[in-house]
């Protein structure tokens, strides 16, 4: 069998791509650069020594921000709330990179590295089998139950070094919209973050004490300029996680329920992307007609559930984006933000599109608003409820004289 | 007539009891206390000498705390994702001290100071008709667009004195739930909130540099303690309105949409109650079942809106409360919450009740998930994806065989 | 002053024709064929008579069903489960090709006949200043109050002759998509209907007795044919009315929400409305992806209530529209619709992209459908109660130790 | 182990008690009475011959009809708008009878007969780890994958003979609120159901041809007289099945989406639970607030979901209860109900506190309604559109000047 295998360097995949070599297997090894850390001569390297047929070394970022980034930010993507969908975002643009690699090489199968207890297998698996119907989708991290000694057995007998003592104490995931960290001392959500689970952001009380303001521009809806400069989605996004960074904000502290039914407490580092979406929201506030804004809020919801929920390559999520694609046009403006010690704040934002009218909303002498206007609307908007109460009132009257 | 009216002991609704007295009515003033700084003595003062033929003045703040505040913490009453409804909530709450007043008056109506452009007016006129029916409801400032000349000369005739020259450059609203200021420089959404615009909290930067830990303690779903001591709902909302305002939290700046169609740009401080939802928020997140959670969040925003929208006193909002209360049964446990300059943050949660389970969410050798199980649940989950893909797959191919 | 007025040929249109023409305002009358009945030839002879300064005649029939009821179908728009949207569609599309007609005679306002009491002087206000801000919209009917007397009296002077004697003791609105009927003995919602209340459909009890049977073929979501034959929406829809009307189905009988905040009792013939979205449901069920179905049906209900409260022209419609219109791509298939007196089912449905696939669900031995993947399945989906029952049931067990 | 068997007297549950026997376990057979048809004695004898060591046979059909019924009418509960959850109902209860069993026996597990491809598992296993959660849950039939040819074997060991010649082309299941019958040619959706497929129902051509009406009369939104005589739950859902299963109304042929992942065409007779849901929605119709009407009818769209997928025993069925219960609160009257062959249709509903009120909807001369609101109710409904339009012209309008 021919196996397109998502290869990430580590120890896990390294055993896994043994494996199949020693299964008798072809093996293609994909390496997706989503923004992870990485040496890609060693990932290289590696996969080389572990018996790869072939490797290929995808760079994924620009596609990442403008496929996968872009509509998040269209759609304000948070899970529950709180959580940008750092890994749910990746995953689906690794899948499709997977997917690309097993065409051109006519792979039978793909094979990813991830457990039985997390949502990424979810999202890889419904990802590769939406993509190409009769690929065949392996987990062998989760289905060969591979013990940490037989990996390393493995590892020893393709001459791959990997020093495990160097190993985090937490299970990290990164790419450019952000950074997982679980595991270790967090598995116990009563125990504050210690100081070494956070990478991306400084500590808050060692921050810059003065603040900063940068104003982002956006166009439909995207963002494309920082501070009057020209950038790609990319480009303002790195930058905004560099300022975000260094000011302490972006963290995220959560319990959150994953698809397969438990509950996990997890601690992100999202400077870029939080800031992106706070500024995002912000000019919809001014900009999107209240029904819209209202319904979109909703879906926004749904959004971040399904491609949590490993459903990125779906026809609803199609769908959705139509609809936020339909909200985004013409959506122009300008947002400044202000960053200070762990936190960024929108401090004034502007339209030429704008919905807020000054002399609508002022209360000084030139207003345009028609006072009179308000009591008939009153009367109307409140009538259903005040004729229910009217019923009840009624019918307890009528109670009482029977009594 | 005799009527009930909501009295602030301001210029305006002084000069209303005023015209109403020369019109020949009968007024009873009503002054709700919810927690505005007002001097009762001289509000008692100066609405006998504008001619009340009785004051009423209504300590509220207790029944406010227990009956209005306590539901919208249930709800994590966020208005349009940020807003906690500061006087979304006390305006029903008056109304239902004036409707009080008035059936112990045997008031003929009852009328409130608001103008036609805000939301207030609505709020006073759905709850004042939903709490009884056949009571006539008034909007002198509305209706009779008294101009500020006219109000003076009422005022001058009764013989109250008021200094409007202390007249703050904003609009205020206030009670224990936070504090709202709007117009003057305000209204240019670009510009940024001005120094005096705060009043409850400290600039982040005046703010004490060494962060504060404080602990709430939760039961069905109610803050009842706070760093072990016993105290009421309106007590650990006031320390924490205190806490969070020397550390310059629960400053909010947005714009927003107004029931009556135009969207307004309002600058909030309520560092008590965006410390208490988000601690009950984040307590949820431990103990709450997952589609529960999700449901709850979806009927939240619904919660939210038609409380701004002045549906306080309607069916829909009696039986949002149903559901609300029916998911705090149970929900004890204590939340850490740690306030820094600027922020308020979550550090640590816990319950007797929680349903985060470590040895399921573990990733140590101690693990009780049934990997196993994870392969058919992947498969099932994505199977209608997968067969939407399947089915697309299929067409594209015949029309290929076709073309 | 130039305006446009929404010409119905009627005692109260010609009325306020003449005044507006008394006052010395221009008046272009714009009558919409919609498809309600009506002599073209008398319409204009009045219109002119009463002294309109032009009059301008649209056949807006193929366009208000290609742009405005083929929308509708994909949206399976029924207003509070029931009530398909007759007027609420047809209003927005009159208000089109008023504005059209406006912009082409340079027109300063348009004028409705619509009183104050129902949905239709929303629709049509909204919808002419989403259509063209700068207009003014008057609404005669409503504001002038005008007396029956005084609309009879301004007639005369016209020399227009109404025959007010044949007046329905119903209030009838009519077009293609139905026909709704109010008003008269129908104001108790006790009393059934009149057999005279109903005129497109004949009493089931006078129905022929032997069922027949039609298929309706669609492409993208839109019916294309029937029994094979290639036709217009118009026309499938026209055959399928008289088909439902001969079969007696199709009639509604409601109490309904109204926008301005009453209930009202509302009878209602949409033979091959009915028909259309009870047969795209049914392929819909065949053919969409699980939740993409269940999100497009929450959002049937928003485009219902949308339309239904005047908001055609908004971009939330806009947003939705794109949404199902992404959801319609592809939907290709057939039903069969069988009538009997009274009922109009579906009896087959059949699809080159069914997702309904028989060797999944098939319990024969052909099955493809692997039932061990259930049991992870079962255990992983009800996790979240199983782990809520558990502590529930724990924290119980604790209690009784306590007491 | 001591287990619990979910007994229907039928090939497969007798061969697994069998084997359980066999396997050394002692088996407590459980038959839970819910409207099914079936010999009790026949049962009785065949789970003794089997190898009970007990057997329970438990009446549920007034409790089902109390505890499960009346909350899904409540709901007015349909999944996918159709379907109103026949079996999807009766498995809960069927589990609830099991788990109070398996405590009075002090069982150590629960087995029930379903395979692994329907959604009845789930709902069995959900719901008896909801209610024990330290029960074991068994799946024979759907773990053992038992061929025909062995559950043969199995019987003929017990001396237990069931005519198996006799057995129906179709899977049916039955139950007070109806009948579901899938499988043999119903597998095809293009065929029309044959005549054998429905058994409560007679064909509408064979209807008696006078149609018939009768009151249903509701108290707190439970049914409880039938024309004038107080009746329990139970017997006037028995005399709706009988009435409409003459008339040949409630027939159900749908395509629906399992849990599993797959869609299914079903076909069900439910005569009494539809005429019992449209009489009560109707009556809703007239009495329910529009907004809290608006958000049931959403929140009966979850209900019917999460019963459906199994999770009736979870917290989120109960806090939907609370709601739905709070709305039902008052909810009384009456609604005349028509039948006629193949319809069943409402011609009348009235009620003491409805809020349809005549002298606000009629358009005779005794109205009440002041059409002057309704000026200041449309401007300010439509204004959020209106600038929305406004803008976007305004911008239109730039761009061209720029161009």
């Amino acid at each position: 069998m021919k196996i397109v295998l998502a290869y990430s360097g580590g120890l896990d995949t390294t055993a896994t791509l043994a494996r199949y070599r020693e299964e008798g297997h072809e093996v293609v090894a994909v390496y997706v650069d989503v923004g992870q850390p990485g040496d890609l001569g060693e990932v290289r390297n590696r996969a080389v020594k572990a018996g790869a047929c072939a490797i290929e070394i995808v760079d994924c970022r620009a596609n990442f921000a403008d496929e996968f980034l872009a509509p998040a930010l269209a759609a304000n993507a948070m899970y529950e709330g709180r959580y940008p969908l750092v890994s749910a975002l990746s995953r689906p643009a690794i899948a499709k990179a997977m997917a690309d690699v097993a065409l051109a090489h006519g792979a039978d199968a793909a094979a990813h590295g991830c457990t039985g207890k997390g949502n990424d297998q979810v999202r890889f698996e419904v990802s590769l089998r939406a993509l190409i119907p009769e690929l065949t989708v392996l987990a062998p991290i989760r289905d060969w139950e591979l013990s940490r000694d037989a990996a390393l057995e493995l590892l020893e007998a393709t001459g791959v070094e990997i020093d495990i003592t160097k190993r985090s104490p937490y299970s990290i995931d990164e790419n450019i919209w952000g950074r997982a960290c679980e595991c270790g001392v967090l598995e116990n959500p009563w125990e504050q973050p210690p100081a070494d689970a956070y990478e991306w952001t400084n500590d808050p009380a060692a921050a810059p004490a003065v603040p900063m303001e940068t104003i982002v521009g956006f166009e439909n809806g995207l963002p494309v300029t920082l501070d009057g400069r020209h950038l790609s989605f990319l480009e303002i996004l790195s930058a905004l996680n560099e300022l975000g960074g260094r000011y302490g904000t972006g963290r995220i502290d959560m319990v959150e329920n994953r698809l397969v039914g438990i509950k996990s407490r997890e601690v992100y580092e999202c400077p870029g992307a939080l800031a992106l979406i706070l500024a995002h929201q912000d000019l919809e506030s001014l900009v999107l007609e209240r029904d819209l804004a209202k319904e979109k809020a909703r879906l926004e919801i749904r959004w971040a559930e399904i491609v949590y929920n490993g459903l990125w390559h779906s026809p609803l999520r199609e769908a959705l984006d139509t609809f936020f694609a339909s909200s985004q046009q013409g959506l122009d403006g300008e947002v400044r933000l202000s960053f200070s010690p762990g936190c960024c704040t929108v401090t004034g934002r502007r339209s030429p599109v704008s919905l807020y009218d000054e002399s609508l909303a002022t209360y000084s002498e030139s207003d345009s608003f028609d006072h009179t206007d308000a009591r008939g609307f009153v009367r109307l908007w409140g009538l259903p409820v005040a004729q229910a109460a009217a019923s009840r009132s009624a019918a307890r009257a009528a109670s009482k004289v029977l009594a």
